[in-house]
């Protein structure tokens, strides 16, 4: 895979402002994150259009082609290359000739969810992709100190969030090593695309440790933690009843709810050291 | 328009959890959000898929297609359906005759961003959308204290937030007379398109008030703002760069990072009582 130039877009900016404080106003700077539009296209042809913050975008664009399973691996990505216009950046991707045959013999074929005459109940039961189910792996249980830990250690480096207090960040943690890789976004489902495009540029395999998030854990989250094939994916903030189904029914353990040296675990116990026997002593202290 | 039997799906559910606190598990419970893919179809076709809470669903929907242009006002909206199924809920609207029409023919032109042949540099184009600009009014400027007391309202009316800590919230409040509408989801595009249909199917006018929201606020915020008329918008978290140019662009007064009695005025300043004239101080005190 070719590297490009990296956008020369700043990911923050500096503004001025009118505060009101004490109840008068007087004028400060506050740094702010940088949105900006960007395409991804494959081949010549929009495969999707977000708002992200203009950083690591060859992670994310990797990221997503891969957590949409448009290829099977980083191999069939021939190139990224990364276009500033007025209106947006454009990240180019070029896939390896067999799989940009097969990309536009499938494009032809999708009937996306949104504007293709297809009524709303087609529509919603194409929503719900099959997702791959995590098998346990018999690896060495994590001990919750380790969570609390990774989720202290990606703060550490979240420099965007220091500064704007306004962007998402999601990072990887090796099971034995710690902290891999931390990325920010104004988007939190981009800030995974990014960890996931990160990992598989640098020849990582995600299964060997697990994903922490800054955000709230909504479905689509659980979706990509999935295609990552990650087992465990912990949240500071609280999720969804559906990213809660969709773990447990593809075999992921969710931790939400960090906060210091406590959280909660939604799905899948057993890969938390002392959980599952934590369990079995209430239910006993119970039937006592 | 005719009124539809409410969705039957609860906003939240109760969840037990294995929490770790004080270096030992035990089982609490915990009250989650609903979230449900939802499809908003206009005349038996798909216009649009999203992961949102399942309350109030008739407002996000109106909403939704007033925010997007689709209609010029809730008149042309003969009836919304709300049709439960296994996969999710489809807000099947219908249009009034006329409108049905040039929505159809509209719809057969739409070249939309994704998957569609275009370019990537074509679809980050189409991307940013022409907004109207809110006009100065001449309406009384709004006291700094009324911006903090309206985020107080809608924070004592936020009932799924304080069950769930897990959902944003928007509200909008009367010029004169104070909270009108507070609506809650998990996604803060949602909040505000519910709030938006309430108003209109209400037969509030927006623009004889302002806006609050929970949430940071990205340029697809501003754009709903636009959309509705409303030239000012509150929220409790900081703005992306984007939505500063675009509300400056727009006319709107962008207020942010609410917190007890303080914020920040990021553009058109002249709509809060006081804060020109402080400008104006500073600027005297700069140059004395």
């Amino acid at each position: 895979m070719t590297e490009q130039t990296p956008s020369t877009e700043a990911p923050c900016s500096s503004v001025t402002t009118v505060a009101y404080r004490n109840g008068a106003f007087r004028t400060e700077t506050r740094t702010v994150p940088a949105e900006v539009a960007v395409a991804v296209s494959i081949g010549g042809s929009t495969h999707a259009v977000m708002m992200a913050t203009p950083a690591d975008l060859e992670d994310m664009a990797a990221g997503l082609v891969l957590n949409e399973a448009i290829v099977a691996g980083i191999g069939e990505i021939e190139e990224i290359a990364i276009v500033e216009t007025e209106a947006g950046i454009d990240c180019q991707i070029r896939l390896v000739e067999e799989r940009a045959r097969t990309y536009q013999t499938r494009r032809r074929q999708m009937t996306g969810p949104v504007g293709c005459g297809l009524c709303g109940v087609e529509s919603l039961e194409l929503a719900a992709p099959a997702l791959p189910t995590i098998e346990a792996t018999g690896a060495e249980p994590i001990a919750p100190q380790a969570i609390c830990d990774a989720v202290a250690a990606m703060a550490r480096q979240q420099d965007l969030s220091r500064l704007t207090r306004a962007v998402h960040a999601a990072a990887w943690h090796d099971a034995s090593k710690g902290l891999v890789v931390t990325r920010e976004d104004v988007g939190r489902h981009n800030a995974l695309d990014k960890v996931a495009g990160h990992l598989a540029r640098a020849g990582i395999d995600p299964r060997g440790g697990f994903l922490t998030i800054t955000s709230r854990v909504s479905v689509e989250l659980i979706q990509k933690a999935a295609r990552m094939g990650c087992g465990l994916i912990a949240a500071v903030s609280a999720p969804t009843t559906l990213a809660i189904s969709q773990a447990q029914a593809a075999g992921i353990t969710l931790v939400a709810v960090v906060r210091g040296a406590e959280f909660e675990v939604f799905s899948h116990p057993g890969r938390i050291a002392g959980a599952l026997a934590g369990l079995d002593r209430a239910a006993n202290e119970r039937t006592v």
